[in-house]
């Protein structure tokens, strides 16, 4: 009754004497002579990135790296403190985190910018997009994605470093403009001060990339992989997790354990 | 009575109008002038890399990023088709499967080799060292980390390159010679060909990195990261996991399920 | 600057010689008298079940613990294959794929169910509200959350006999029939067969039992983490993982693999 | 060349108008009529528990449940605080720190216990078991597992009760008295107080039920998890996670954060 599809990849592959990553040779091609940045491109797209393309997809990504002591962190380190056996578990809880509340910026960014965008035509009115868009999420109440942030204000200094960036490298187009106009504007609508932060400015040069919206949080899954593993190193060699533990475990029951 | 300590850590920090990442200012040192890679390696080292410490650290996550369909893989896939709001928990399950079966071998290449040299001494006879490795192995029939592959005989197509790049960049020292000893020995022993495999190489090198045992298995962890966020990208665009899952509930209950 | 708040649990403490859970002795008033189930009711209210609602909790997460080779099981098993040293992974992994496509169905229905009846006053016209609440959804072309099932067809033969232990406990209330007026609803304007399916029942009974519908996802995820490790232990026993694995590696780059 | 292999589970399986758990009809047979915790004994054993079993098997896993603000505890609130969406993944990050230093030590004692008496004949000598075992963990510097505990003492609290219900119900064999000698015998050749602690009781009584080391660490696996959805209800209520992070961010980055 079922009708069997067949099963299709073109990651990988391997033989006794070689490995195909994306239609390229891992070891002829790729180790020695790519960057981790760069095999991340090919990984997401099949080919290999331009210029251009290395410079803005690496610093997307290393702007997630790190960023000190976040939920994510801690989690990360708190899981490794009774499972020291699975740093690769560690990591797991950290990025189990990275939901709608921190990664999923990025992605609600990119998706409110290419969703905007899309059937606009050829030279869609920015302004007149923007006012639409912030409209919308107004009439539901819904927080606009990619603008404001707690610490950095009134600017956050990861925003004009990327646009300048996407400037320079010529992929500075529709979707990083709207981002701009969107802060604006909802600046604007609520009289508070709304600007770009890192993960709208990602989500937007993200989307010059030609990245769909739904793979946009892989971004921040990425770098901060990588700082996860950075925090775990750093645990091993200064353990903190153990004292969070016991103040809170401490703090926590004061007033309903016996004495 | 608990005598409390002070929480600190040098992985980053945030104010208004700067960010830190490990003692470099985020904005004006790292974002699009370090690549993705070489922020692993500050992150785990304190430290930017050498020019050679950057081809081999890139070399050594490059080669961990993608295998094809593994397990983990599959996993990461099958907890997308269950929960596509969360990328990174997809990723996240896909990592929880990088245990001692796969990326606990670099660990384990990585343990043996810095307890077999620690303490050997200046010119440490590494045969001699080596025969003892495999003795001390076979005693208790524990497997040798990092040597033999199921697939790749008699050689692992990745070793070579590895090790050539360690000599080209003068990293090439007694954990490197060890690993080979290591393997020679075990032939030898077994009567099996038992080739260094792409782990053993990594452990081996990350050794002559400065990278202690414990935080090996982070170099897969990173590499494969990047890898599951690829397989998830595939699987939006060509979604097997559903196919897996029906020909497998179908095949599984067949004797079992009435008609 | 930054207010301090304090930190407070209800949930457990311990001192040298006791242990108090949500208020109880465990030794005292818990183990071997309390079943897992009634502490699974103490964990979430802070008290114990009356008779009738332990029947009705114990059932609703019975009926999520096990459904054969689903998607999260298979991840479980193939983490698990990779990690043998951490059950605790793979369960979790198992877990990660319990998203909005299967068990945020749960939360979804008892969503829509509290939304709707909230402020809908004491003797609400319930078929009216199910117009309303159908319209709503198709008009964003949304599914409604708690009906239909791909295998379970004409109706889920777990709705009945859910809702029957409901009419015997008295507990089948407005959440309960609203639920039922939903699907005939929702039948009628489209013209398909959508029955009441298990999540919906379970997110109507969570809602009479007063459960908030934010918390409802948790019945299935205590359900399911019992079974995931039934998969494990059969796992073990008959090992299936690394055969999902071969085959679908095989498969999966025949046409790109070179020969 | 391969040699495919037949996949096979007797878990569960569903028609249109059936479901089919362990041989049980999940409709007629338990669904209303068998508690959480004897259906999780079916879904490790295949049968439903005696009277007996049910009452010592549910005692073990109640004493899993709940353990105030355990690292898995803090790690879980974490989580959810940046994927609320997601309550699964947050439970799923809670699990991964169940490793072997918490939730291990019963796998550990369960299987120095199996171990030590298979093949140990009908009538062993105990105490000379319990000698020899504990010698061989002293040998390696290795811990023995399930006895000692940082905060009950001189005796942890759940074991009396946990072995007084296995006498209760003719289960107190030779895994529970081996146990004890063990504790025991360390107690002498240490030094120190050394009680059988909860993880060492229950691993026994679980040995005694019937299970295999490997799977003991479920029975945490399952009881936890439970715990965990009740941490993330009462997070819901009364958060606790912003607090932690926020204290713990500002005091570790205080000595390198620029003011």
């Amino acid at each position: 009754m079922r009708n069997p599809k067949k099963i299709r990849s073109e990651m990988g592959w391997s033989t006794a004497d070689r490995i195909g990553v994306r239609g390229k040779d891992l070891v002829g091609d790729l180790i020695g002579k790519v960057s981790l940045g760069d095999v991340a491109w090919l990984e997401l797209t099949g080919e290999l990135p331009t210029p251009a393309e290395s410079v803005l997809f690496n610093a997307l990504m290393v702007t997630m790296v790190e960023h000190g002591m976040t939920p994510s962190a801690i989690a990360a380190r708190l899981t490794y403190l009774g499972a020291p056996e699975s740093m690769n578990a560690a990591v797991a809880a950290g990025l189990c985190g990275l939901g709608n509340v921190f990664a999923g910026t990025i992605e609600g960014s990119a998706r409110m910018l290419q969703e905007a965008l899309a059937g606009a035509g050829a030279s869609p009115d920015l302004r007149r997009v923007a006012a639409d868009v912030v409209a919308s999420f107004r009439a539901t109440k819904a927080l606009v994605p990619g603008i404001g942030h707690p610490v950095h204000k009134p600017i956050d200094p990861r925003t004009p470093r990327l646009f300048a960036l996407a400037r320079e490298h010529g992929r500075f187009g529709d979707y990083c403009r709207l981002m701009e106009l969107v802060a604006e504007e909802a600046e604007r609508a609520s009289g508070k001060v709304l600007p770009v932060n890192a993960t709208g400015a990602i989500g937007a040069i993200a989307s010059e990339l030609g990245f769909e919206w739904r793979i946009c949080r892989g971004i921040a899954v990425m770098g901060r992989a990588i700082g996860l593993v950075g925090h775990i190193v750093e645990e091993i060699r200064n353990p903190v997790a153990k004292e969070i533990w016991d103040r809170t475990d401490d703090e926590a029951s004061e007033d309903v354990r016996p004495r």
